[in-house]
């Protein structure tokens, strides 16, 4: 996974001992100009890491946020709660130009009535079928609705039964593959069934779906998520169900033919509201316009705590910054901090960052997303290509005592989408994945689920790359055209 | 990490082409003399890989072994139902030559009595100190045993107090440094304390010994583990405190100087017993007298349920072996499952095996142990060397789309250490460590602790290092002598 040649880092290492020989020599340097002997980029990481896993406050400022704004959905008090939170975060940590950046939001909300029941055959009304709406589903009537449920596991099969779906009440029920090597590829390949599980379910006339819970987990958690309608197709209710929900359900269909169930949800959209992505910086020696930036999402679903999406992606970017001010120096170019808002059903934050920054973009030297949990970091994924990844792959190496060097062609988080389409260089934190799907937006993802020391590798190793990355000699060239778009792994 | 040459690997894939060939052009072939066209080595490994994510049963024999033998410390009826569980579990999933190979353990016994409490000043008399008799320690006189408490940190201190401590109790306070890269340096850097604390605190005359707990947690969770003796010594109890039991004991120290406590163990040591290695086979298709070995072991501390420490490792190896019968195709040379007893206070049963296959250790091409927990496995660590070293290198390449791919020099297990000694090529699995000392030796080590995904890709990267080892043309070559001590990182 990782180049051979090191020329980038001699380069870059020859350079700031050439300043060095220069300052010493006597020529006028700016304060702060150069950063002292002992501050190559290794030495600075070590510093960083090891400043982060004796005095981190990663962890801390996590059980602040779940304590504080559990429930973040965009719209919702929760969030205004969390904004509240990371611009007083941000100042604590000495954050310089902390702010609030303006976006429109959709504002969804869940009720409080989920339920799910076998009605016929009688026998099977105690069956425990644990369900959530997903995120933007339109409620049923009140007082349920009933149909006779349908199993299918493809768009085929589907189109094949279509007959008999109509009227019918649609288990979606592929599961995501425990035998994918990456889990986000294996919940790639299944997720469709919750983003347009109701509009393919309309085509065929049925009354509503449930789809399978995104996990590769069997237990009673239901996991909700994003779906989407069609404005050419009618709107049916969509609902997650557990996935031990999903077997019971799908054995008693085997077991007895007709079954019927009725589901009641009382979830609606209400008007568009005002929200914010929240911004810090801290501002480069030589060149403070130039901007490597870090970030998470602020919003999270309305269960759990949003710990791991994305509490721990928010709180490793506020403590990278917050790293680099207490073990620093501070390096050539500014470091940014972002929190995005409204990444789970929208991303309307994103896409209002991008238009709101864009005559800096092409100052926008690398932008990293950690949104794939607070777990053990692995390294990084980037579209960068070239030299640039000539370069990151050197930088991320330094990563190696700390398990974190590896670098792989892909990736950016959603939020980092609309500066790569921009022609940006973006960069994700890979952790560990094995346990990502174990908590994704569902009721277990709670503070406690993190590991204190698995989420401040993260952090450091964050700082790590940014520190380096904004302290190049010279800029990252951007990537090639054919690099713009992610590869299917994301 | 890794090397950069293919030789190797090109020049296994020939052998196995050429003689492809020969079996296509007519020539002779025994039965199973060649595997089929698509049994690559990259192959096998993404089909072991894909059978033990999809229909793995490394967890259930886990759920299996935690329940009928949770505790089996060497020469308990726990070790005993482990060896007969071992036996079974080896028939049932077909391996071949399964026996017992007998040696001779201590046997230590805790008793049910372990109890720390402040005598004075008395008003901190409910103080919370939680305490386990360290594995090997005397008991205290019935009762318990009185003294003022004094905490040191190093041997320097404890030399420069020697006066202070005659007549005291120790607390040895050095925590494992959080900081480190890797937790298992900062175990090796403060588990002196376990191992010869009594020694040192007996030399200056202490009552006994409190030694803080091995983990990086602050908790009141003990964690126990060996201690060691010295016969020119006086002999004193030896007790772990957990880590906030440690702090609050150290706080009081600082608040009010004199602190006196009382000290009661039960445990003692009774007569050595015989009990067994677990040994089992898969016979090599062209060169069964050559073995690649995996292993674990089988007796664990006689808290939790020994899941992380060593019940992974033992229910791996046995997988491993399941796994390549089910997935295949069986390997030119044997593969051999060894689940050793008596790590954790005597390695009597590895120096036993070394002594019984004294004979055919030159044909151990290589021994891999996993006894780091059943976490995400990052890549093997080996003692190997030169030729033998990039052709693993080449092979756990093979393990990079899972994440394991990893080769790191040094390691080797307690286990595989007389093997290593004697001139052997040795390796272990090495897993993610963030989490590793949250569990070892102590109540927390528990088979839900145990990822089923995580536990199946340490299974699969087992068997796919140990097929591809088995199934090379040319043995290893053994490690230059210079290599045969392994460096200080384990």
């Amino acid at each position: 996974m990782r180049g051979s040649s090191t020329l980038g880092l001699s380069r870059f290492l020859t350079v700031i001992v050439a300043s060095l020989l220069g300052a010493a020599s006597g020529r006028a340097a700016p304060a702060q100009a150069t950063p002292p002997a002992s501050d190559t980029p290794a030495e600075v990481v070590r510093r960083l890491m090891h400043e982060e896993l004796a005095r981190g406050e990663a962890y801390s400022m996590l059980q602040e946020l779940c304590t504080e704004a559990p429930h973040r959905l965009s719209g919702s008090e929760g969030a205004a709660n969390a904004e509240a939170w990371a611009v007083r975060r941000m100042r604590a940590a000495g954050l310089q130009n902390v702010r609030l950046e303006e976006c429109t939001v959709p504002r969804w909300v869940r009720g409080t009535v989920a339920r799910l029941g076998v009605v016929a055959p009688a026998e099977a009304r105690r069956t425990p079928l644990p369900v959530l709406a997903l995120g933007g589903s339109i409620a049923t009537p009140p007082g349920g609705l009933r149909g006779r449920v349908v199993v299918v596991r493809t768009w085929a099969e589907l189109s094949a039964r279509a007959e008999e779906a109509r009227g019918a009440i649609l288990l979606l029920d592929r599961p995501m593959d425990p035998a994918e090597p990456d889990p986000f590829e294996a919940y790639g390949k299944a997720v469709d069934q919750r983003g347009r599980g109701a509009i393919e379910g309309a085509k065929v006339g049925a009354k509503a779906v449930l789809v399978r819970s995104m996990t590769l987990r069997l237990d009673d958690v239901p996991h909700t998520g994003a779906m989407h309608y069609d404005d050419e197709v009618a709107r049916i209710p969509a609902a997650a169900i557990s996935t031990a929900g999903a077997e019971r359900l799908g054995a008693l269909v085997r077991a007895n033919g007709a079954v019927e169930v009725e589901l009641e949800l009382e979830c609606k959209e209400l008007p568009d509201v005002v929200a914010h992505n929240v911004v810090g910086e801290l501002l480069g020696r030589e060149r403070p316009g130039e901007f490597v930036v870090v970030g998470g999402h602020l919003d999270a679903w309305d269960v759990g705590e949003g710990a791991h999406d994305d509490g721990a992606g928010c709180v490793q970017a506020i403590e990278a910054l917050r790293l680099v001010r207490a073990a620093g120096p501070v390096p050539r170019r500014s470091l940014r901090c972002v929190l995005w808002m409204n990444e789970e059903n929208g991303l309307r934050g994103a896409r209002a960052y991008r238009t709101a920054h864009a005559a800096e973009l092409d100052r926008h030297v690398l932008t990293i997303e950690s949104d794939r949990g607070g777990f053990a970091p692995r390294g990084f994924g980037t579209n960068a290509s070239g030299a640039a990844w000539d370069e990151l792959v050197r930088i991320a190496a330094l990563l190696d005592p700390w398990g974190a060097g590896t670098l792989e062609h892909g990736g950016g988080g959603a939020d980092t989408s609309p500066l790569e389409a921009a022609g940006c260089n973006v960069m994700e934190l890979r952790p560990d994945a094995a346990r990502y799907f174990d908590y994704h937006h569902c009721a277990r993802d709670t503070v406690d689920q993190v590991h204190p020391r698995e989420l401040a590798l993260g952090a450091g190793a964050l700082a790590s790359l940014a520190w380096c990355v904004a302290e190049l000699p010279d800029a990252l060239p951007r990537p090639a055209p054919a690099a713009a778009t992610p590869p299917a792994s994301k």
